[in-house]
Parts: structure tokens; C-alpha cells; sequence
């Protein structure tokens, strides 16, 4: 199990996973619609780095790393983390989260900003918590859940 | 005094309210040195919509409506509001925050958030809980303040 840095040659194998979970739209704040290529800029090209979780050569997950907010708010880094669903509850996400963190620090944030968490992804707020992160924030009803409908999104954040 | 919709002629009047605002670095998540083209960018062609208040053919304020998050979030706008620091204190903000309320509620918006308000802008803190919107969110030290340092930043909502 490595982590390296993505290039643009990994997103063949970036995509499939990408695709299904924002499909879904359980999780992340993207249309369920995303095009490949609207996949690209989000996860590849717009934030400041992106890394992959590899096993034997295969793309397992991936994560990316951006600032959160502009000038005043730029010593806050923001990060997203998707793991394949074959991949999942063998510790990846804790795995890329502990590097992410490290990363940030290299590149200079003082802290770490996940600004919309979906309150019905239970497993995902309690591995943050698990982490390190608090809960400062409730957003009444923000999340559109495509089974349960208007749910909280959870503002969670970490000092590193 | 009127508010009507922005057009891109408008911009050589926002600019300088744009500016004055912006490079003073203690309200606003941009650059402090956010050059002409990125605010037409930031103000005018990102936002779904921008607004002008106008007194005697004079701008003096203006703000923005766009959607907050996507997909599962794009039930949420945010807005961002300016006003010449001529103009202050006459009640502009509440004139333009009201409109955008309204604004919100016709392009079918549910909620309106304020992602990133400084701790330090009583004025504004105060008056968007006058009008209504609740502090959901505290983001320790998130807002570093030109003179006052690292600041809480608030997270404000109104379910429209």
C-alpha cells in the first residue's frame, strides 16, 4: 500500500471511483450528473495537489488537497477522500486522512476545513472525530439526500 | 434608491468599492491584492446573478447570488454584500440583503448561507442576525485579520 502524487494518466483509474460515489449522491456537494471531464477539473486540476492510494498497481482510492478560502482564510486547507467500493473498511480513508494532514503541514496550513459533511454519513463523521476533527458547524437541512431528503451537513475541523 | 441587476459597465464603478473593501483584508476571503480582472471574475461572470444599489445614477453598493454547493447543496445560495464607505450607515446592506432574500426565493432557493463571516465585523454579524440568520457555525482562527491576527470566522444560515 502506497500513497504517491496522481497524474493525469491516473484518472482512467480515478474516474470509475469518482463516478460512483458522486452518482450516488449520498456524499459529495457535486451534480449527480458530473461529466468525466467536469470530474477531471474538480479532483485533478483545480485543487492544489491530488494523491492516489495504490495496492499491486491498482488505484484503491485517492484524496485531494486545496485552500479552503482566499487571503484571510488561506492558511485553511480544504480535502475530499474517496475510497473504491471493493477497498472499503480496510482503513484506507484513515490512511490518506493521516497523510493528507502531513501534507498540509508541508505546504504551510495551519488547519483543516471539511465544509460539508453529510450528517447521515455516519461512518465518515465518526472516522473524522476519530481523527481529530470537531463538529463547528450544523447546516439545517443543507444536504438534498436522494433517499432521505433535506438533512444536516456537519462543518468539521482540525488545527494541525 | 434603487437596485437594479449589474452589467458588465457597471464593473468600472464596483471596483473601486470592490477594492477599497478587499485590499483593507478585514472581511473578505480574497486576496488583498485581487487585481481588476479576477474581481470582474469573482463578482460579475462567477455569481449567478449581481446587483447594483443606486442613488442618482451613483452605485453605491452592489452584491452577488450564487449557488453555495452543488448538487445535494444547490438548494443553498450564498451572497456577498458591498457598500462605499460614503454610503455606510443609511441602511443599504438591509435594503440588499432583503432583495437578495427575495432574489433567492424566485430562482428557487431554499436557504442563503454565509460561509466565512469575521468574528471581528460585529456591524455586519449583527445585522444578518437581525435579518434573521442564525450562527450555525464557529471556525476557530480561520480569518487571519490584518492587525488583529487569527480570528473566529462565523458560519451564518436562514432557511428562506
Amino acid at each position: 500500500m502506497k500513497i504517491r502524487e496522481a497524474t493525469e494518466n491516473d484518472f482512467e483509474n480515478i474516474w470509475p471511483i469518482f463516478h460512483e460515489i458522486v452518482s450516488a449522491g449520498e456524499t459529495y456537494a457535486y451534480s449527480q450528473d458530473t461529466t468525466k471531464d467536469q470530474a477531471l477539473n474538480i479532483w485533478l486540476k483545480a485543487p492544489s495537489k491530488t494523491f492516489v492510494i495504490v495496492d499491486n498497481g491498482n488505484i484503491l482510492g485517492t484524496y485531494y488537497i486545496k485552500t479552503n478560502q482566499a487571503g484571510p482564510g488561506s492558511h485553511v486547507c480544504n480535502c475530499g477522500y474517496m475510497v473504491s467500493a471493493q477497498a472499503r473498511g480496510k482503513g484506507l480513508a484513515t490512511l490518506m486522512c493521516e497523510h493528507s494532514q502531513e501534507v498540509a503541514k508541508e505546504l504551510g496550513y495551519k488547519a483543516m476545513q471539511f465544509n460539508f459533511v453529510a450528517s447521515t454519513n455516519e461512518g465518515a463523521v465518526r472516522l473524522w472525530a476519530k481523527l481529530g476533527f470537531e463538529t463547528v458547524g450544523t447546516l439545517p437541512k443543507a444536504f438534498n439526500h436522494p433517499s432521505k431528503g433535506y438533512v444536516n451537513a456537519l462543518v468539521m475541523y482540525k488545527w494541525l
